[in-house]
Protein backbone atom coordinates (compact mmCIF):
# COMPACT_ATOMS: atom_id res chain seq x y z
CA UNK A 1 0.00 0.00 0.00
CA UNK A 2 1.46 2.81 -1.07
CA UNK A 3 2.04 5.81 2.11
CA UNK A 4 -0.98 8.17 1.36
CA UNK A 5 -2.91 5.40 1.14
CA UNK A 6 -1.71 4.09 4.75
CA UNK A 7 -1.56 7.55 6.16
CA UNK A 8 -5.06 8.34 5.15
CA UNK A 9 -6.52 5.37 6.37
CA UNK A 10 -4.44 5.42 9.59
CA UNK A 11 -6.08 9.24 10.25
CA UNK A 12 -9.63 7.64 9.77
CA UNK A 13 -8.91 5.03 12.08
CA UNK A 14 -7.43 7.14 14.76
CA UNK A 15 -9.96 9.33 14.62
CA UNK A 16 -12.74 6.58 14.42
CA UNK A 17 -10.57 5.21 17.95
CA UNK A 18 -11.05 8.50 19.58
CA UNK A 19 -14.51 8.94 18.66
CA UNK A 20 -15.48 5.48 20.64
CA UNK A 21 -12.83 5.82 23.21
CA UNK A 22 -14.52 9.19 24.29
CA UNK A 23 -18.06 8.24 23.99
CA UNK A 24 -19.70 7.96 27.06
CA UNK A 25 -17.57 10.35 28.81
CA UNK A 26 -18.72 13.01 30.67
CA UNK A 27 -20.63 15.97 28.99
CA UNK A 28 -18.51 18.79 30.22
CA UNK A 29 -15.96 21.38 28.07
CA UNK A 30 -12.27 19.82 29.32
CA UNK A 31 -13.98 16.30 27.40
CA UNK A 32 -15.25 18.60 24.78
CA UNK A 33 -11.89 20.03 24.13
CA UNK A 34 -10.12 17.10 24.55
CA UNK A 35 -12.10 15.68 21.60
CA UNK A 36 -11.63 19.13 19.78
CA UNK A 37 -7.65 18.30 19.92
CA UNK A 38 -7.52 15.15 18.66
CA UNK A 39 -9.17 15.77 15.56
CA UNK A 40 -7.47 16.77 12.06
CA UNK A 41 -3.78 16.67 12.00
CA UNK A 42 -1.48 14.72 9.92
CA UNK A 43 -0.97 11.62 12.25
CA UNK A 44 2.51 10.85 11.23
CA UNK A 45 3.21 9.34 14.32
CA UNK A 46 0.17 7.21 14.69
CA UNK A 47 0.79 6.39 11.00
CA UNK A 48 4.60 4.95 12.29
CA UNK A 49 3.00 2.99 14.95
CA UNK A 50 0.85 1.41 12.57
CA UNK A 51 3.33 0.76 9.34
CA UNK A 52 5.59 -0.38 12.14
CA UNK A 53 3.49 -2.91 13.30
CA UNK A 54 2.35 -4.10 9.91
CA UNK A 55 5.68 -4.94 9.08
CA UNK A 56 6.00 -7.45 12.16
CA UNK A 57 2.61 -8.52 11.39
CA UNK A 58 1.24 -7.53 14.82
CA UNK A 59 -2.77 -7.10 15.02
CA UNK A 60 -3.78 -3.92 13.70
CA UNK A 61 -6.06 -3.16 16.90
CA UNK A 62 -3.44 -3.65 19.22
CA UNK A 63 -1.25 -1.22 16.84
CA UNK A 64 -4.78 1.15 16.85
CA UNK A 65 -4.21 1.59 20.63
CA UNK A 66 -0.71 2.65 20.60
CA UNK A 67 -0.92 4.76 17.78
CA UNK A 68 -4.31 6.81 19.41
CA UNK A 69 -1.53 6.63 22.46
CA UNK A 70 1.30 8.79 21.09
CA UNK A 71 -1.33 11.05 19.07
CA UNK A 72 -2.89 11.84 22.50
CA UNK A 73 0.64 13.08 24.18
CA UNK A 74 1.30 14.87 20.61
CA UNK A 75 -2.19 16.60 21.03
CA UNK A 76 -1.64 17.15 24.56
CA UNK A 77 1.80 18.56 24.01
CA UNK A 78 0.04 21.44 21.07
CA UNK A 79 -2.50 22.32 23.30
CA UNK A 80 -0.12 23.76 26.24
CA UNK A 81 2.33 24.51 23.59
CA UNK A 82 -0.36 27.14 22.49
CA UNK A 83 -1.24 28.52 25.73
CA UNK A 84 -0.59 32.28 25.27
CA UNK A 85 2.89 31.58 28.29
CA UNK A 86 4.23 29.25 25.98
CA UNK A 87 3.75 30.14 21.80
CA UNK A 88 0.59 31.96 22.42
CA UNK A 89 -0.41 30.46 19.26
CA UNK A 90 -4.67 31.45 17.53
CA UNK A 91 -4.49 29.23 15.15
CA UNK A 92 -3.88 25.40 15.24
CA UNK A 93 -4.48 23.24 11.97
CA UNK A 94 -6.57 25.86 10.50
CA UNK A 95 -8.96 26.60 13.59
CA UNK A 96 -8.69 28.55 17.26
CA UNK A 97 -6.40 26.74 19.63
CA UNK A 98 -8.05 25.38 22.89
CA UNK A 99 -7.14 28.33 24.71
CA UNK A 100 -8.99 30.49 22.32
CA UNK A 101 -11.73 28.60 21.56
CA UNK A 102 -12.67 27.18 25.09
CA UNK A 103 -10.21 29.31 27.75
CA UNK A 104 -6.67 29.20 29.48
CA UNK A 105 -7.81 26.75 32.38
CA UNK A 106 -9.99 24.33 29.92
CA UNK A 107 -6.61 24.46 27.77
CA UNK A 108 -4.25 23.37 30.77
CA UNK A 109 -7.03 20.68 32.03
CA UNK A 110 -7.46 19.37 28.46
CA UNK A 111 -3.90 18.66 27.71
CA UNK A 112 -3.41 17.07 31.03
CA UNK A 113 -6.31 14.86 30.52
CA UNK A 114 -4.78 14.00 27.07
CA UNK A 115 -1.82 12.96 28.23
CA UNK A 116 -3.75 10.75 31.30
CA UNK A 117 -4.96 9.28 27.96
CA UNK A 118 -2.21 8.61 26.33
CA UNK A 119 -0.76 6.37 29.05
CA UNK A 120 -4.26 5.37 29.51
CA UNK A 121 -4.38 3.59 26.24
CA UNK A 122 -1.28 1.33 26.51
CA UNK A 123 -1.28 0.05 29.92
CA UNK A 124 -4.84 -1.05 29.01
CA UNK A 125 -5.25 -5.02 27.83
CA UNK A 126 -6.74 -3.77 24.96
CA UNK A 127 -3.25 -2.48 24.04
CA UNK A 128 -1.92 -5.86 24.35
CA UNK A 129 -2.84 -8.75 26.31
CA UNK A 130 0.93 -9.27 27.30
CA UNK A 131 1.58 -6.94 30.03
CA UNK A 132 5.31 -6.78 30.09
CA UNK A 133 4.45 -5.26 26.68
CA UNK A 134 1.97 -2.65 28.32
CA UNK A 135 4.60 -1.83 30.84
CA UNK A 136 7.29 -1.32 27.96
CA UNK A 137 5.12 0.63 26.20
CA UNK A 138 4.21 2.91 28.92
CA UNK A 139 7.60 3.17 30.42
CA UNK A 140 9.26 4.17 27.04
CA UNK A 141 6.51 6.31 26.61
CA UNK A 142 7.01 8.55 29.57
CA UNK A 143 10.61 8.59 28.90
CA UNK A 144 10.19 10.24 25.83
CA UNK A 145 8.01 12.51 26.50
CA UNK A 146 9.16 13.28 30.28
CA UNK A 147 11.73 16.59 31.55
CA UNK A 148 14.42 14.02 29.59
CA UNK A 149 12.58 13.93 26.56
CA UNK A 150 9.94 16.18 24.85
CA UNK A 151 9.46 18.26 27.73
CA UNK A 152 13.03 18.73 28.20
CA UNK A 153 13.19 20.01 24.48
CA UNK A 154 10.30 22.31 24.91
CA UNK A 155 11.86 23.93 27.84
CA UNK A 156 15.01 24.39 26.05
CA UNK A 157 13.65 26.23 23.07
CA UNK A 158 11.98 28.64 25.10
CA UNK A 159 15.22 29.48 27.31
CA UNK A 160 16.65 29.61 23.36
CA UNK A 161 14.08 32.09 22.49
CA UNK A 162 14.81 34.30 25.82
CA UNK A 163 18.99 33.81 25.57
CA UNK A 164 21.13 36.65 24.20
CA UNK A 165 23.05 34.66 21.90
CA UNK A 166 21.48 32.02 19.23
CA UNK A 167 21.92 28.11 19.57
CA UNK A 168 24.34 26.44 17.11
CA UNK A 169 23.78 23.51 15.05
CA UNK A 170 24.97 20.99 17.96
CA UNK A 171 22.81 22.70 20.16
CA UNK A 172 19.19 23.01 18.00
CA UNK A 173 19.94 19.28 16.63
CA UNK A 174 20.03 17.96 20.06
CA UNK A 175 16.97 20.70 21.22
CA UNK A 176 15.24 18.93 18.49
CA UNK A 177 16.07 15.10 19.28
CA UNK A 178 14.34 16.18 22.26
CA UNK A 179 11.81 17.94 21.77
CA UNK A 180 10.12 16.49 18.20
CA UNK A 181 12.79 13.48 17.74
CA UNK A 182 11.49 11.63 21.13
CA UNK A 183 8.20 10.95 20.34
CA UNK A 184 8.61 10.12 16.55
CA UNK A 185 10.99 7.58 17.70
CA UNK A 186 8.39 5.77 19.97
CA UNK A 187 6.18 6.07 17.74
CA UNK A 188 8.70 4.28 14.68
CA UNK A 189 9.84 1.77 17.20
CA UNK A 190 6.48 0.66 19.09
CA UNK A 191 5.33 -1.75 16.42
CA UNK A 192 8.55 -4.11 17.09
CA UNK A 193 7.83 -3.35 20.67
CA UNK A 194 4.03 -5.00 19.95
CA UNK A 195 5.93 -7.62 18.14
CA UNK A 196 9.03 -8.07 21.15
CA UNK A 197 11.40 -7.62 18.33
CA UNK A 198 14.33 -5.90 18.18
CA UNK A 199 13.23 -2.25 17.94
CA UNK A 200 16.72 -0.71 16.39
CA UNK A 201 16.45 -0.78 12.83
CA UNK A 202 12.86 1.43 12.95
CA UNK A 203 14.77 3.61 16.06
CA UNK A 204 17.62 4.59 13.56
CA UNK A 205 14.95 5.20 10.86
CA UNK A 206 12.98 7.04 13.38
CA UNK A 207 15.95 9.61 14.64
CA UNK A 208 16.58 10.45 10.93
CA UNK A 209 13.60 11.51 10.03
CA UNK A 210 12.67 13.37 13.16
CA UNK A 211 15.44 15.49 12.21
CA UNK A 212 14.41 15.44 8.73
CA UNK A 213 11.10 16.36 9.39
CA UNK A 214 12.30 19.74 11.69
CA UNK A 215 14.50 20.66 9.14
CA UNK A 216 11.65 20.76 6.91
CA UNK A 217 9.69 22.50 9.77
CA UNK A 218 11.89 25.28 9.38
CA UNK A 219 11.96 25.27 5.79
CA UNK A 220 8.28 26.12 5.78
CA UNK A 221 8.44 28.45 8.24
CA UNK A 222 10.52 30.65 5.77
CA UNK A 223 8.56 29.18 2.58
CA UNK A 224 4.99 28.29 3.49
CA UNK A 225 1.90 29.91 3.82
CA UNK A 226 -0.70 30.32 6.63
CA UNK A 227 -3.42 28.64 4.78
CA UNK A 228 -1.40 25.54 3.69
CA UNK A 229 0.08 25.31 7.53
CA UNK A 230 -3.21 26.23 8.92
CA UNK A 231 -0.84 27.94 11.84
CA UNK A 232 1.11 31.05 11.80
CA UNK A 233 4.02 31.17 9.61
CA UNK A 234 7.64 33.11 9.38
CA UNK A 235 7.25 33.42 13.35
CA UNK A 236 10.95 31.82 14.03
CA UNK A 237 12.27 34.17 11.56
CA UNK A 238 10.54 37.23 13.32
CA UNK A 239 12.01 36.75 16.91
CA UNK A 240 15.57 36.19 15.66
CA UNK A 241 15.20 32.58 16.74
CA UNK A 242 18.15 29.69 15.00
CA UNK A 243 16.32 27.42 13.14
CA UNK A 244 18.20 24.89 10.68
CA UNK A 245 17.67 27.40 8.16
CA UNK A 246 19.24 30.45 9.74
CA UNK A 247 22.00 27.84 10.80
CA UNK A 248 23.00 26.45 7.20
CA UNK A 249 20.97 28.88 4.54
CA UNK A 250 17.85 27.06 2.60
CA UNK A 251 20.24 25.34 0.26
CA UNK A 252 22.45 23.67 2.58
CA UNK A 253 19.32 22.57 4.81
CA UNK A 254 17.67 21.02 1.95
CA UNK A 255 20.65 19.40 1.05
CA UNK A 256 20.73 18.18 5.01
CA UNK A 257 17.58 17.18 4.81
CA UNK A 258 17.38 15.06 1.73
CA UNK A 259 20.55 13.31 3.15
CA UNK A 260 18.74 12.39 6.47
CA UNK A 261 16.11 11.00 4.17
CA UNK A 262 18.56 8.75 2.37
CA UNK A 263 20.02 7.50 5.58
CA UNK A 264 16.36 6.80 7.67
CA UNK A 265 15.84 4.97 4.34
CA UNK A 266 18.95 3.00 4.41
CA UNK A 267 18.15 2.35 7.70
CA UNK A 268 14.85 0.12 6.79
CA UNK A 269 17.11 -2.78 5.01
CA UNK A 270 16.39 -5.37 6.89
CA UNK A 271 12.85 -5.55 5.86
CA UNK A 272 13.21 -4.92 2.55
CA UNK A 273 10.55 -4.03 0.05
CA UNK A 274 8.34 -4.33 2.68
CA UNK A 275 9.26 -1.03 4.35
CA UNK A 276 8.87 0.99 0.97
CA UNK A 277 5.82 2.88 2.66
CA UNK A 278 8.04 4.15 5.64
CA UNK A 279 10.51 4.69 2.99
CA UNK A 280 7.73 6.87 0.93
CA UNK A 281 6.83 8.40 4.49
CA UNK A 282 10.49 10.11 4.91
CA UNK A 283 10.76 11.25 1.57
CA UNK A 284 6.83 12.88 2.13
CA UNK A 285 7.94 14.45 5.01
CA UNK A 286 10.86 16.90 3.16
CA UNK A 287 8.62 17.23 0.71
CA UNK A 288 5.03 18.22 2.09
CA UNK A 289 3.31 21.39 2.38
CA UNK A 290 1.92 22.04 5.63
CA UNK B 1 4.36 2.10 64.52
CA UNK B 2 1.94 5.02 65.53
CA UNK B 3 0.86 6.88 62.81
CA UNK B 4 2.80 10.19 63.14
CA UNK B 5 5.66 8.04 63.51
CA UNK B 6 4.79 6.38 60.18
CA UNK B 7 4.04 9.64 58.27
CA UNK B 8 7.03 11.36 59.32
CA UNK B 9 8.93 8.35 58.36
CA UNK B 10 7.17 7.80 55.21
CA UNK B 11 7.51 11.74 54.04
CA UNK B 12 11.36 11.39 54.90
CA UNK B 13 11.58 8.12 52.43
CA UNK B 14 9.83 9.66 49.79
CA UNK B 15 11.92 12.66 50.00
CA UNK B 16 15.23 10.47 49.70
CA UNK B 17 13.58 8.43 47.25
CA UNK B 18 12.98 11.93 44.64
CA UNK B 19 16.49 13.04 45.44
CA UNK B 20 18.07 9.80 44.10
CA UNK B 21 15.30 9.85 41.36
CA UNK B 22 15.97 12.87 40.05
CA UNK B 23 19.68 13.09 40.77
CA UNK B 24 21.44 13.33 36.93
CA UNK B 25 18.36 14.54 34.94
CA UNK B 26 19.07 18.31 32.92
CA UNK B 27 20.34 20.82 35.05
CA UNK B 28 17.66 23.07 33.54
CA UNK B 29 15.20 25.37 35.42
CA UNK B 30 12.04 23.25 34.47
CA UNK B 31 13.75 19.92 36.43
CA UNK B 32 14.92 22.56 39.50
CA UNK B 33 11.10 23.27 39.77
CA UNK B 34 9.60 20.16 39.52
CA UNK B 35 11.71 19.57 42.42
CA UNK B 36 10.72 22.12 44.38
CA UNK B 37 6.95 21.12 44.09
CA UNK B 38 7.69 17.85 45.28
CA UNK B 39 8.91 19.27 48.43
CA UNK B 40 7.49 19.40 51.61
CA UNK B 41 3.78 18.47 52.10
CA UNK B 42 2.10 15.91 54.16
CA UNK B 43 2.70 12.63 52.01
CA UNK B 44 -0.72 11.71 53.32
CA UNK B 45 -0.62 9.69 49.92
CA UNK B 46 2.78 8.76 49.62
CA UNK B 47 1.91 7.20 53.83
CA UNK B 48 -1.35 5.90 52.64
CA UNK B 49 0.49 3.52 50.13
CA UNK B 50 3.18 2.71 52.51
CA UNK B 51 1.28 1.61 55.22
CA UNK B 52 -1.42 -0.24 52.95
CA UNK B 53 1.75 -2.47 51.32
CA UNK B 54 2.87 -2.65 55.10
CA UNK B 55 -0.27 -4.75 56.02
CA UNK B 56 0.08 -6.99 53.18
CA UNK B 57 3.78 -7.34 53.83
CA UNK B 58 5.22 -6.06 50.60
CA UNK B 59 8.58 -5.23 50.23
CA UNK B 60 8.81 -1.83 51.41
CA UNK B 61 11.45 -0.65 48.34
CA UNK B 62 8.44 -1.39 45.89
CA UNK B 63 6.09 -0.09 48.30
CA UNK B 64 8.17 3.62 47.89
CA UNK B 65 7.75 3.87 43.62
CA UNK B 66 4.27 3.43 43.99
CA UNK B 67 4.05 6.03 47.00
CA UNK B 68 6.59 8.65 45.10
CA UNK B 69 4.09 7.86 41.72
CA UNK B 70 0.90 8.86 43.47
CA UNK B 71 2.95 12.36 45.05
CA UNK B 72 4.05 12.92 41.57
CA UNK B 73 0.76 12.99 40.53
CA UNK B 74 -0.73 14.99 43.21
CA UNK B 75 2.15 17.66 42.83
CA UNK B 76 1.29 18.10 38.94
CA UNK B 77 -2.02 18.73 40.00
CA UNK B 78 -1.31 21.61 42.23
CA UNK B 79 1.42 23.41 40.13
CA UNK B 80 -1.32 24.00 37.63
CA UNK B 81 -4.12 23.67 40.21
CA UNK B 82 -2.13 27.58 41.59
CA UNK B 83 -1.68 28.46 37.46
CA UNK B 84 -3.35 32.15 37.17
CA UNK B 85 -5.95 30.90 34.76
CA UNK B 86 -6.92 28.44 37.43
CA UNK B 87 -6.65 28.79 41.09
CA UNK B 88 -4.15 32.05 41.06
CA UNK B 89 -2.55 31.36 44.21
CA UNK B 90 0.90 32.70 45.45
CA UNK B 91 1.30 30.48 48.26
CA UNK B 92 1.88 26.49 48.51
CA UNK B 93 2.98 25.01 51.61
CA UNK B 94 4.22 28.40 52.73
CA UNK B 95 6.65 29.03 50.08
CA UNK B 96 5.82 30.64 46.43
CA UNK B 97 3.95 28.72 44.10
CA UNK B 98 5.81 27.55 41.13
CA UNK B 99 4.76 29.60 38.64
CA UNK B 100 5.28 32.83 41.45
CA UNK B 101 9.20 31.35 41.72
CA UNK B 102 10.03 30.87 38.24
CA UNK B 103 7.21 31.58 35.61
CA UNK B 104 4.02 30.42 33.99
CA UNK B 105 5.87 28.40 30.98
CA UNK B 106 8.03 26.95 33.13
CA UNK B 107 4.70 25.69 35.68
CA UNK B 108 2.88 24.39 33.09
CA UNK B 109 5.72 22.48 31.63
CA UNK B 110 7.08 21.30 35.12
CA UNK B 111 3.30 19.84 36.35
CA UNK B 112 3.45 17.96 32.80
CA UNK B 113 6.75 16.32 33.61
CA UNK B 114 5.65 15.54 37.04
CA UNK B 115 2.55 13.56 35.73
CA UNK B 116 4.87 11.96 33.61
CA UNK B 117 7.16 11.17 36.27
CA UNK B 118 4.11 9.46 37.86
CA UNK B 119 3.55 6.99 35.21
CA UNK B 120 7.54 6.08 34.52
CA UNK B 121 7.67 5.52 38.18
CA UNK B 122 4.90 2.59 38.28
CA UNK B 123 5.98 1.24 34.96
CA UNK B 124 9.74 0.90 36.27
CA UNK B 125 10.39 -2.55 36.76
CA UNK B 126 12.09 -1.69 40.45
CA UNK B 127 8.45 -0.84 41.05
CA UNK B 128 7.34 -4.40 41.02
CA UNK B 129 9.20 -7.39 38.87
CA UNK B 130 5.64 -8.58 37.56
CA UNK B 131 4.63 -6.36 34.85
CA UNK B 132 1.25 -7.54 35.28
CA UNK B 133 1.19 -5.44 38.61
CA UNK B 134 2.98 -2.24 37.02
CA UNK B 135 0.50 -2.50 34.07
CA UNK B 136 -2.62 -2.59 36.71
CA UNK B 137 -1.04 0.50 38.91
CA UNK B 138 -0.54 2.62 35.38
CA UNK B 139 -4.14 1.92 34.46
CA UNK B 140 -5.88 2.57 38.16
CA UNK B 141 -3.65 5.48 37.90
CA UNK B 142 -4.43 7.17 34.66
CA UNK B 143 -8.20 6.30 35.30
CA UNK B 144 -7.91 7.74 39.03
CA UNK B 145 -6.28 10.55 37.61
CA UNK B 146 -7.71 11.51 33.94
CA UNK B 147 -11.14 13.25 32.85
CA UNK B 148 -13.04 10.83 34.51
CA UNK B 149 -11.28 11.11 37.93
CA UNK B 150 -9.28 14.03 39.15
CA UNK B 151 -9.23 16.09 36.01
CA UNK B 152 -13.31 15.94 35.78
CA UNK B 153 -13.39 17.36 39.53
CA UNK B 154 -10.98 20.11 38.97
CA UNK B 155 -13.10 20.91 36.04
CA UNK B 156 -16.36 20.85 37.54
CA UNK B 157 -15.10 22.70 40.38
CA UNK B 158 -14.15 25.65 37.80
CA UNK B 159 -17.65 25.52 36.45
CA UNK B 160 -19.26 25.70 39.80
CA UNK B 161 -17.22 29.19 40.55
CA UNK B 162 -18.36 30.45 37.76
CA UNK B 163 -22.15 29.25 38.11
CA UNK B 164 -25.00 31.34 39.13
CA UNK B 165 -25.92 28.64 41.48
CA UNK B 166 -24.16 27.11 44.20
CA UNK B 167 -23.67 23.46 44.21
CA UNK B 168 -26.18 21.14 46.59
CA UNK B 169 -24.74 18.34 48.42
CA UNK B 170 -25.02 15.50 46.49
CA UNK B 171 -23.09 17.58 43.75
CA UNK B 172 -20.31 19.05 46.00
CA UNK B 173 -19.76 15.16 47.53
CA UNK B 174 -20.14 13.67 43.77
CA UNK B 175 -17.53 16.71 42.97
CA UNK B 176 -14.88 16.01 45.68
CA UNK B 177 -15.07 12.28 44.99
CA UNK B 178 -13.92 13.24 41.70
CA UNK B 179 -11.01 16.12 42.89
CA UNK B 180 -9.39 14.96 45.95
CA UNK B 181 -11.23 11.06 46.18
CA UNK B 182 -9.78 9.28 43.42
CA UNK B 183 -6.33 9.62 44.11
CA UNK B 184 -6.85 9.06 47.68
CA UNK B 185 -8.11 6.00 46.94
CA UNK B 186 -5.47 4.86 44.23
CA UNK B 187 -3.06 5.39 47.05
CA UNK B 188 -4.74 3.22 49.60
CA UNK B 189 -5.24 0.65 47.27
CA UNK B 190 -1.92 0.08 45.83
CA UNK B 191 -0.55 -1.96 48.59
CA UNK B 192 -3.36 -4.69 47.94
CA UNK B 193 -2.67 -4.27 43.98
CA UNK B 194 1.37 -4.54 44.97
CA UNK B 195 0.17 -7.87 46.41
CA UNK B 196 -2.45 -8.89 44.11
CA UNK B 197 -4.98 -8.79 47.01
CA UNK B 198 -8.08 -7.35 47.09
CA UNK B 199 -8.18 -4.07 47.51
CA UNK B 200 -11.41 -3.41 48.17
CA UNK B 201 -11.42 -3.18 52.19
CA UNK B 202 -9.10 0.09 52.14
CA UNK B 203 -11.61 0.84 49.13
CA UNK B 204 -13.86 1.66 51.27
CA UNK B 205 -11.56 2.78 53.47
CA UNK B 206 -10.41 5.49 51.07
CA UNK B 207 -14.18 6.48 50.28
CA UNK B 208 -14.58 7.59 53.52
CA UNK B 209 -11.20 8.92 54.42
CA UNK B 210 -11.19 11.01 51.55
CA UNK B 211 -14.70 12.54 52.36
CA UNK B 212 -13.18 13.47 55.58
CA UNK B 213 -10.62 15.26 54.35
CA UNK B 214 -12.47 17.63 52.05
CA UNK B 215 -15.13 18.56 54.54
CA UNK B 216 -11.89 19.14 57.28
CA UNK B 217 -10.32 20.89 54.23
CA UNK B 218 -13.39 23.36 54.10
CA UNK B 219 -13.79 23.62 57.64
CA UNK B 220 -10.19 24.82 57.86
CA UNK B 221 -10.81 27.31 55.03
CA UNK B 222 -12.94 28.62 57.82
CA UNK B 223 -11.19 28.32 60.76
CA UNK B 224 -7.57 27.90 59.97
CA UNK B 225 -4.93 30.17 59.89
CA UNK B 226 -2.64 31.18 57.02
CA UNK B 227 0.56 30.24 59.35
CA UNK B 228 -0.19 26.87 60.24
CA UNK B 229 -1.97 26.37 56.66
CA UNK B 230 0.71 27.49 54.23
CA UNK B 231 -1.74 28.72 52.30
CA UNK B 232 -4.22 31.39 51.86
CA UNK B 233 -7.73 30.71 54.02
CA UNK B 234 -11.16 31.56 53.26
CA UNK B 235 -11.07 31.42 49.84
CA UNK B 236 -13.89 29.90 49.25
CA UNK B 237 -16.58 31.79 51.54
CA UNK B 238 -15.32 35.15 49.85
CA UNK B 239 -15.99 33.73 46.65
CA UNK B 240 -19.42 32.93 47.59
CA UNK B 241 -18.47 28.81 46.60
CA UNK B 242 -20.88 25.99 48.09
CA UNK B 243 -18.63 23.62 50.55
CA UNK B 244 -19.29 21.53 52.82
CA UNK B 245 -19.53 23.76 55.13
CA UNK B 246 -21.64 26.25 53.68
CA UNK B 247 -24.56 24.02 53.66
CA UNK B 248 -24.17 21.90 56.69
CA UNK B 249 -23.14 24.58 58.32
CA UNK B 250 -19.97 24.29 61.10
CA UNK B 251 -21.33 21.36 63.34
CA UNK B 252 -23.25 19.11 61.10
CA UNK B 253 -20.05 19.22 59.11
CA UNK B 254 -18.32 18.13 61.69
CA UNK B 255 -20.48 15.17 62.86
CA UNK B 256 -20.57 14.08 59.26
CA UNK B 257 -16.62 14.02 58.93
CA UNK B 258 -16.74 11.92 62.57
CA UNK B 259 -19.05 9.38 60.98
CA UNK B 260 -17.32 9.21 58.34
CA UNK B 261 -13.97 8.34 60.24
CA UNK B 262 -15.88 5.60 62.00
CA UNK B 263 -17.19 4.21 58.31
CA UNK B 264 -13.09 4.61 57.51
CA UNK B 265 -12.05 2.62 60.58
CA UNK B 266 -14.91 -0.10 60.42
CA UNK B 267 -13.61 -0.60 56.57
CA UNK B 268 -10.33 -1.79 58.00
CA UNK B 269 -11.91 -4.92 60.39
CA UNK B 270 -10.69 -7.33 58.03
CA UNK B 271 -6.95 -6.01 58.91
CA UNK B 272 -7.61 -6.28 62.54
CA UNK B 273 -5.11 -4.17 65.00
CA UNK B 274 -2.25 -4.53 62.64
CA UNK B 275 -4.56 -1.32 60.60
CA UNK B 276 -4.27 0.91 63.96
CA UNK B 277 -1.83 3.06 62.18
CA UNK B 278 -4.46 3.35 58.73
CA UNK B 279 -7.32 4.10 61.63
CA UNK B 280 -5.03 7.07 63.55
CA UNK B 281 -4.77 8.47 60.28
CA UNK B 282 -8.33 9.01 59.59
CA UNK B 283 -8.57 10.27 62.44
CA UNK B 284 -5.83 12.83 62.37
CA UNK B 285 -7.21 13.93 59.28
CA UNK B 286 -10.57 15.55 60.50
CA UNK B 287 -7.96 17.34 63.49
CA UNK B 288 -5.50 18.71 61.69
CA UNK B 289 -4.04 22.41 61.76
CA UNK B 290 -3.21 22.50 58.18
Amino acid sequence: MHFETGLHQAAQAIGAGFARELDGWPDVPVVHAMAYALEGGKRLRGYLVIEGARLHDVDPDRALRAAMAIEAVHAYSLVHDDLPCMDDDDLRRGRPTVHRKWDEATAVLAGDALQTLGFELVSDPACHPDADVRADLTLTLARASGARGMVLGQALDMAAERADAPLDLAAITRLQADKTGALIRWAAEAGARLACADPAPLGTYAQALGLAFQIADDILDVEGDVDAMGKAVGKDADRGKATFVSLLGLDAARGRADALVTEACDALAVYGARAEPLRQAARFVISRRN
